[in-house]
């Protein structure tokens, strides 16, 4: 089978590295606008050859769109124009309802299928790909009703074959679920990055203290624009409902510690410390693979 | 020489267990008003012998106080008044003006050192101290001008045996850079904590979309209310005016969302992606053990 791997960058680069741990049946061809990081691709390993995009779609039976959520929608109807009759289309970006749902109006709809890997690093480019980055993850699969049942199975099948666990949603649940247990974390760790930078102009060595407390809750702060810019743009609508809803949290907090009221402090703290399951959870299935 | 330890958790056990692999020539006495503490301290080789709290400090040359920062401001008038005239006293607490103030009005101010270690994790408990927690990180002292030299002399021998490395800074000043580069984190990370939490009482499976980077946001809302409600009342004013900034600042990114305004959105990440200098320094500080 040949694979066509668009944006060869943490996502794509990963994917196609776990698969080929996997497998040696597969055929990869990468496709990336920017020469350098194809070239560093095929030196790393992650493709076997590199073509531009109209030979890599019409080439392979599969072909991967794992390039921020903008470029995507750029891509999206010209790349399933040119898709073979019998080649499947998926795309691995963090917001669906948009890319569904143009999606849906093209004829070849149902050899598209969804799909978002709840896994990444802050790092990006060919370099930042590792194989053993989606393994013991979750791949979430979006309105697979829409997709033909082969298409869907042969996902299925890679996925599978790659470690990851299958989850099924409808593109408007995802990316309401998204906002709250992804997207929220990463709006709140810029806006953490830039208090603080913005108080080290005053007070110059106050980076110097930060302990490894702040660099975790700092961390996703490294996440680039490109990415970032289109995920929160897409998915505003359920993001700013779950801002609202945090502001409001870190408002009603503030309004405890300004009024001394150690008792109600004490109960949100001990309802907050229920996120120990969760991250157990979270913690189980990484260290499962 | 007799070093007591009172409170036998995570910072105290950790200190202990760190000096306890540099030298052999230390006896180290563990006090914990929780008897199943001070036992299980003594089985996991934390300290050599427990002892009650009056006993603990007669004996000692140096007395560590690693409980809560309420806690260290009750105990700390009736330590100093039972301190033996040659002895040093010091605390291991993430506040430390109004501990540092406390001190000031006892006779024996120049027995006592301010101490504040950059390290932790969001475990509690005997079980959870091991003897590399320290090496590496950072060892703040505050106000030794109000300590005898051979008081902060001996302090810093130790921590540089632990292999930390050592800043000077004012009580005043400790606070209010420890409010932005670590209690205001916390506050953080239990509001998202909060409000994840409050959302999936209506979508009762939106965590198991949860991945690494909610968990890095996350992570520091397993921290017990025993430790964190003292140290939010103790700076309370300094974490207000922190909290204050982060709010707005979040309420602005929010303002950047809703009015889809992608050239700012992308200049704030662009800025906040800044933060990868200061990781990379606690990384480094992190590793070098």
């Amino acid at each position: 089978m040949k694979i066509c791997i668009v944006g060869l960058g943490l996502l794509g680069g990963s994917f196609a590295l776990g698969l080929r741990q996997q497998r040696t049946d597969l055929h990869f061809i990468g496709v990336d606008k920017n020469f350098a990081h194809a070239q560093r691709a095929l030196e790393l390993g992650l493709v076997d050859a590199t073509a531009d995009l109209y030979d890599g779609v019409t080439e392979a039976d599969l072909t991967v769109l794992a390039v921020p959520v903008d470029a995507i929608l750029g891509l999206l109807p010209q790349v399933m124009d040119w898709l073979p009759p019998h080649a499947v289309l998926t795309d691995l970006g963090s917001t669906k309802q948009a890319i569904c749902q143009l999606a849906d109006q093209h004829p070849k709809r149902p050899q598209y299928v969804a799909l978002h890997p709840i896994s990444g690093t802050e790092n990006s480019g060919p370099e930042a790909a590792f194989a053993e980055l989606m393994p013991g993850k979750i791949m979430i699969f979006c309105d697979v009703e829409k997709s033909q049942p082969a298409a869907v199975q042969l996902l299925e099948g890679l996925c599978t074959q790659l470690g990851m666990r299958l989850r099924y949603l409808s593109s408007p649940d995802h990316d309401r679920h998204l906002a709250y247990v992804s997207h929220l974390s990463h709006v709140l760790s810029y806006a953490l990055s830039l208090t603080v930078l913005d108080k080290e102009d005053d007070e110059k060595n106050i980076l110097d203290m930060a302990g490894s407390g702040f660099a975790s809750t700092v961390r996703l702060a490294k996440s680039a624009p490109e990415m970032w810019v289109p995920i929160f743009d897409q998915n505003r609508d359920n993001l700013s409902v779950a801002l609202g809803s945090y502001i409001q949290k870190l408002q009603q907090y503030k309004d405890v510690i300004d009024q001394r009221d150690t008792k109600t402090s004490h109960e949100l703290i001990a309802r907050a410390n229920d996120i120990r399951r969760v991250l157990a959870g979270i913690e189980k299935r990484a260290t499962k693979h």
